[in-house]
C-alpha cells in the first residue's frame, strides 16, 4: 500500500451491488474514509445518507438524492461546482440510469417488479432528467454488464444525451413500466453470494497467504483432495489438451465461473501465462472466489510433459459444422440466451442457456452428438466443460460460433 | 518507444498554439498518423481539414467545424456516437470555448482585434451552442493558462453548463465584443518562438544526446562559457544560497523562463532532486528550451561543499515587511499583473510586471531597498534573480507574498 | 525517452555478436557515449580499444584485456575498486568464459577452428584464471543460448567457481582443444544477418511508424500481398485453429523464426494477447525482423468469427502416439538436434533438425503419416507449420513431446 | 498486494537487527513463508534454524552456518548450485562480514565485548574464509550504515576479495580483537526500540488509516495537541523559513529523527514535494515511527501564505564564517563524531556529537554565538533545530559545512 497523496474522506455507495464484491470496507480501512449507503437494505457497516444530504468537497458540493427503483435504496449523487455557479455539473447515477439503458427492476422478486418499475420511472423522470440536459452522467456499469440489457460501450454521457437517445426513455410511462416488468434478465447464482457479502461487508482480499505455484504432481494432489480446476486459457488451447474435470473460463470472461462453481471448494488455476496470475486471482476474488489454492507452474506444458492424463475437446469450423449437420447424428446445442437465440440461430438447434445447463442435462437428446455454440466460442467452451464433467463426451465446440456461421452466410432461422 | 496497442490514425489540431511546442509531427512520425489543421496559418506539414469534413472512427463519427475568432484557422471537432443516435456527444473546442472563459482575440494585433472578437462570438453562438446543451466539451486549456483570463480549474464541461454559467457568454453580443476588445492579456516573449516552431514543425525532442550530469567544476566551466543557470528549487532554498547569475524558476512555474531567457544560449540546471530531471527537461523543451547542457550533480550541496561562490537573497516574513515599511528606505516592488495589483496591494507599492522588469529597470527608485512581492513568492523570486543579475542587491523576497500580507490582516490598498 | 539520471559515457563491446542486433549505436545516439570494440572485425562505427587500456569510472578502474578465441577480436573488461585495493573485483568475459561453459570456436570456419580453439585456451588459462579466484564474472550469455552448448542457468559466477567446476576447464590443454574442434554447434541462418548488422551498425528500431492493428479483412489483404504470418500463440492453440500458411513460433521461443523466415518479406502477427505486442515486436526486431506490418486485432477470434478459412493441426498425447505406432502408416519425425536425439528417442524415428527441415523435405518417407516431436512441442509445432506450408498435411504434433514419452515410461532408443 | 509469480517459502534472518524494523512477519503473513532465526535472542515468532541445517531450493541448496560474534545468534547462509558442483557459490553473511569491514561487537555491553570479538574472529576465520575465495558474499549492510564503521560503497564482494583487501582481516588475531574491543561506535536511542520490535515482531505498517493531508489550520491544530513537526526539506529551505519547534531531518538523512524524537508522540510532516510522501512515511515507519498523523498540504507555502508564525535560521557560507570568527563572540559548534572531528576541524571549535546535543546543552558557552557545522550541513541543521527548540537562537548553519571549509583551503586543526 502506497501512502496516498489524495485524501479520501468519503466512500459513497449508489446501491447494494449484486455482481461483484464491493471494496468499500477495505478502502475505508486503509484511508479512514466514512462509508455512506442508501436506506435499504440494512448494511452491517457504514452510515445511511439522507435524501438531499450535502457534502462540501473543496469548491465542490455533492448532494445525495434518493432514486429508488432498481432497489429501494438506490441513491444518486449530484455534484455542483460552486466556483462556476449553481447548475449541477455531474451525477453518479448508479444503476438507475445507464448509457442507452436503465436499471433492472427484478431483484425484488416478481411481486415487487411492477412497483419497482414505477418507482424507477419516477426517479428518472422526476429526479434525474430535471437536473438539466447539461449534467454529465457517470453510471455504475458499462457495456456487457449483466446489470442491464443493452448498456452501450460508451462510458460517459449527459442527461441531455439520455433524454434524447436512450431508447427506454423514449417510451411513455405506461410502456416504460410494461417493458421493465416483462424484460428478460439472467440471474447467475453468484449474485446471491454477492448480495450477502456486500451487505455484511466482505473481508479484504489479497492480504492472506498468496496462492502457491504448484508443479504437476502437487497440482494433481490438490485435485485428488477436492480442488476444482479453472482453466483460463482461450477455448482453442483448452480444446487441444486440458485436464479432465476442469472448467474452461477464458480470461476474457472469467465471470463464467459464477454460473457453475460452488463457493465451498478450493480452486486451482491453469493460466495462459504466469503474468496473468494477478489479473485472474483479483477478478475471481471480486466475485467471491477467494479460496484459491494455487496455479500450475510454469504452464500447462509441464502437465503435458509429465505425461499426466490429458483430455481433448474437438474444435470445428463453421464449414465443418455445416457438413456434419447433413448427418443425422449431429445436433446444435446453442447455449446463448433466449433473446440471442431468437434473433437468429441454426435451424433445429436446441437452446439451453449455459447457465442452466448443469440442471437441464436431462433435456439433451440421447444418441446424438452435440455441436455446442455460442456467439464466439467462449461460453460454448465453458458449457462443453460442464458436459464433459457430466460424462457427455461426443461433443465439439465451434470456432467463432454463431458469428462465424452468420459471416459464412449460412442459413439463419429466427422462429422460436 | 513502446509498440502501441491502440492505432493512432489521425492527429487533429484545433489551432496554431502559442504557448508550447506541439508534438503532432513527432507523434505522426511514430505512428504514421495523418495530421489535420485549420486553413490559417499555412503550416509546413499536415493537411488542411475542410469545414464539415467527417471522419469515421469505428462506431464514432468526428466532424470538423470551423470556429474562427481566437485565430482565423480555429477548428472544433464534434463527435457523434452512431450506435446511440444522431445527437452530438462530445466537442473538442480548442481555444474557442473554455470552462468559464473564451479564447483570446488579441493575437492578430490591435487592428484585427474587433473583427476577431466578432468572429469568436459568431463561432460560439452560431456554431457551438446550437450543438445542444447535452454536448460534453473538452477545451484545449485549463486553469492558470495564459491562453485565457479566468479559465476554471475543472477540466470538463458541457455546452449547457457554459451556456448557463460561463460569465462571458452571459453578455450581449455588443458587450461581449467590447469586453474582448478591451481585455488585458500578457504576451510573454516565448510565444513568438512557439508560433514559429508550431508552424514549421518542431524537431522531436528527447532523442538527441541527453544532458550531462556535471560536477561543480564542470558546471562552473559551462557558466564561464556562456551557459545560463536555471535554478528550479523553491524560493526559500534559492534564497538561502544560490549561484550568482542564476534565474530562479521554481519547478511549479517553470514557464517563467520564457519571460526572460534567450533561446540562443545553452542552459544548465539546478534541480530540487535528481528525480526531477525528466520533468524539468521535458517541460523546458515544451516551450522550446531544448539546448540543455547539463545539471549539477548530485545537488546544489556539491557546490556548497566545493566552496564555490554562493550568493544569498534575503527572505522575510509579512510581519518583517510591515516593520521595515516604517522606515523610509524600504519600498515594495509588486511584480504581479496590473489586474492583480488593482484588486489589492500594499500602499505605495510600485507595480512592474515581472515579465517587463528587465526592460523597465530604470523606473526603479534609486537609494531605496526593494521588498519584492508577488502572490506567493515564486514570481517574486524570479524577479529577484533578474534584479540580482542587474546588480541590484538591496532586495528581499516576502515569504507567502501578498497572500500572507492579506491573511495577516494588514492594510490593503485598492487605488490605482 | 526519459532524461537519464545516470550518465552513460562508454559502451564497451566484448565481441561482434551473431545472435541478436546490438543496440550500441542507438544507446550512444541517445547518450553521447563512446563505443569501444576489439580490433577484429573492422566495425563501421565506434573506436578500437587497446589491450590493457584503462578507463577511470569514479572510484573504479575498468581495464580491457584481449581474450581472442571465440573471435579474433574478443575483449574482456576487468574492474578494480580502487577504494578497496588492487585486487580485481569483476570481469565481463563476453563469450570467452560462461558459467559452466566456454565460447564457440567455429565462427572462423573449419580451417580456423583449431587455431581459434588454441587461442581460446590461452585466453582463459593465461589471461582470465590468473586474475584470481575472487573475481566475480559476468558473461555475455546465459542458459539456453546458442552461443554455448551447456551454459548453466545461473547468471553470475566467479573465476574460482569456474576454475573448480566448469567441466571444460577440467580438461587438459590438448583435450580442451580436441573437444572444441569437434563440438557440434547449430548455425541458424539469421546469424549471417546479425553479423552484417552488428558490423555495419543497425538502424535504431522502434522509432519508425509502428505496426498497425489489422482487422481480419485487412490482415487477409496483407497476406495476399505477400506478408508472412507469424502466429506466436502456444502450440495447442495453434493446432486448434490457425491461418493457412502461418508459422507457429510460440512467444517462449520467438527466435525460431530466424531459422526459416526470409528477411525481405513483411511479417504480420497473431498474438496470444494484445498486451504481448511490445514484447513480440521488440524481440523480433532484436534478431533483425523489423519489417512488421501489423497484427490481427483484437485476436484470432476475430478471424474465426469472420468465417475466414481456418486450418487445424492435430495434437495428440503420448499414449495416442504409442497406439498409433502399432499401425504401419505412422512414423515419428524427431526435429530435435542430433545430440538430443542420440541421448534418447522413439524407436525407428526419423531425425531431421527443425532448422534444416525446409531443405530436406525430400528425405521424408512418402505414404507415411508423421508424428512430429521435439522435447516439449514448441519446436515441433514450428516444424509442423513448415510441413503444412509444403503441402504435407498428414501430420500431428505430440503434446509434451519426448518429455511426455519419457515420463510415461515408454521405451527409449539410444542407438544412432 | 499483487499476487506473486515467485513462491516465497522461507524467510531467513541473519540476526536480530537494531537499525530498522524487519518485515519478516509481514512478508510471511502475505506469503505463508516460514521464518528462521538464529538461537539468540529468543524471538516471539518463527523457528530456530540449526547449525548446518540444509534447505533444498530447486537445484540450489542453502545451508545455515552459525557465525556468532556480532550477536550470539548470528547465522550465515551458504548457497551451493548442485547443477554445477559442490563448491559453495554464495554466502549471505549478515553482520558478520561486510565489504571492507566486519560487524560491531559492542551490543552485548562492555563486559561481553572481548568475548564477542573473539567469537567474531573465529566465525570469520574458521567458518567463512574456509568456504573458499570463489564465494560471492552478500552482506546485510552497505556504505554509511551505523552497523559498521567503514563499510565500502560496493554492495557485492567475494570471500577472496575480503581475504585480500578487507583491512580488518589483515590484522593478527590479537590485533583484530584489540581493535574490535576499542573501536568507537555510536548507539542511537532508536536502536533500543528496534531491538524490542524485532524480537517481538512488529505489526505490519501501511495497512492502517493513512496519514491525512492537513491544511495550515489543521496542521497548527495538531501541533497544539502535541504532535511534533518533522521538516524533511533540505537545510537551506528550512533555514529560509520553518515552523517554530520543528525538527529538520532532510530526506537524504531521515534516520536523524531516531536520535532525538520520542516514540510516544504523533508526528506531522513538512515535505519537499507531495510526491515524497510515500518515501518519507515508509522510511520513518522502518525505524518505528509509524504514528504519523498527517502532512502539510500542498506544501510549506500554504503556511507562509496563511501568515502563520514562521521562524528563520541563518545560513552562512564558509567565507562568512571565516570573517565572523575574527570576532570574539562567535564559536564553532562541531556536531560531527569524535573521529571525524579528530581528522580535522576548525581551530577552537567545540565538539558535541549531534546525537548527544539534547543532553549536553549545559556545556554550551554562554554569551557566545554558535556557528554549527557538520560535514555538509544536514546534521548541523538537525542540531540547530534542537538548539532552537531549547531556546538557543543566536546560531547559524554553515552551507557545505567542513567540506566547504576544507575546499576553501582555510586552516584545519587536528589536535584533540
Amino acid at each position: 500500500v502506497k501512502f496516498a497523496k489524495v485524501q479520501i474522506r468519503y466512500v459513497f455507495e449508489t446501491h447494494r451491488n449484486q455482481d461483484y464484491v464491493v471494496g468499500s470496507l477495505e478502502l475505508a480501512g486503509e484511508t479512514g474514509a466514512g462509508i455512506y449507503h442508501g436506506s435499504w437494505p440494512r448494511f452491517n457497516y457504514g452510515k445511511i445518507v439522507e435524501d438531499e444530504q450535502k457534502f462540501p468537497i473543496g469548491a465542490l458540493e455533492l448532494k445525495a438524492i434518493y432514486t429508488p427503483g432498481h432497489t429501494l435504496g438506490c441513491v444518486s449523487y449530484v455534484v455542483t461546482d460552486l466556483e462556476s455557479g449553481n447548475a449541477p455539473v455531474l451525477a453518479f447515477t448508479g444503476d438507475t440510469l445507464f448509457v442507452d439503458d436503465v436499471g433492472r427492476t427484478d431483484f425484488g422478486g416478481p411481486e415487487k417488479r411492477r412497483e419497482w418499475s414505477e418507482r424507477l420511472y419516477e426517479s428518472i423522470f422526476q429526479k434525474l432528467l430535471p437536473l438539466g440536459d447539461q449534467v454529465i452522467v457517470l453510471p455504475a456499469h458499462g457495456g456487457g454488464s449483466l446489470c442491464g440489457s443493452n448498456i452501450a460501450d460508451r462510458e460517459v454521457t449527459t442527461i441531455g444525451l439520455e433524454r434524447r437517445m436512450n431508447p427506454v426513455l423514449q417510451l411513455s410511462r405506461q410502456k416504460f413500466i410494461e417493458f421493465k416488468v416483462n424484460e428478460h434478465h439472467e440471474y447467475p447464482p453468484y449474485f446471491r453470494m454477492m448480495e450477502k457479502l456486500n451487505v455484511e461487508g466482505a473481508r479484504p482480499f489479497g492480504h492472506g497467504p498468496s496462492l502457491r505455484a504448484l508443479n504437476p504432481s502437487e497440482f494433481k494432489n490438490e485435485i485428488s483432495q477436492g480442488a476444482l480446476v479453472v482453466d483460463t486459457r482461450a477455448p482453442p488451447a483448452f480444446g487441444a489438451g486440458h485436464i479432465e474435470g476442469s472448467y474452461n473460463a477464458a480470461m476474457a470472461m472469467l465471470g463464467l465461473v459464477g454460473w457453475a462453481l460452488p463457493y465451498d471448494k478450493p480452486l486451482i488455476l491453469i493460466l495462459p501465462h504466469q503474468k496473468s496470475l494477478d489479473y485472474v486471482a483479483r477478478n475471481l476474488a471480486r466475485i467471491g472466489y477467494d479460496n484459491l489454492r494455487g496455479y500450475l507452474t510454469p504452464s500447462i506444458v509441464s502437465w503435458y510433459k509429465s505425461a499426466l492424463p490429458t483430455q481433448q475437446l474437438e474444435m470445428i469450423t463453421a464449414p465443418d459444422l455445416k457438413e456434419r449437420l447433413c448427418h443425422n447424428d449431429w445436433i446444435v446445442l446453442d447455449v446463448r440466451s433466449r433473446d440471442e437465440w431468437i434473433r437468429g440461430h441454426v435451424k433445429d438447434s436446441l437452446n439451453i442457456y449455459f447457465g442452466q445447463l448443469e440442471k437441464r442435462l436431462e433435456e439433451l437428446p440421447t444418441g446424438r452428438r452435440l455441436a455446442v455454440m455460442c456467439e464466439s466460442g467462449i461460453r460454448a467452451s465453458f458449457a462443453c466443460s460442464i458436459l464433459l464433467r457430466a460424462g457427455i463426451r461426443k461433443i465439439c465446440n465451434v470456432l467463432g460460433g454463431m458469428a462465424a456461421w452468420k459471416n459464412a452466410k449460412y442459413p439463419i432461422d429466427k422462429t422460436s
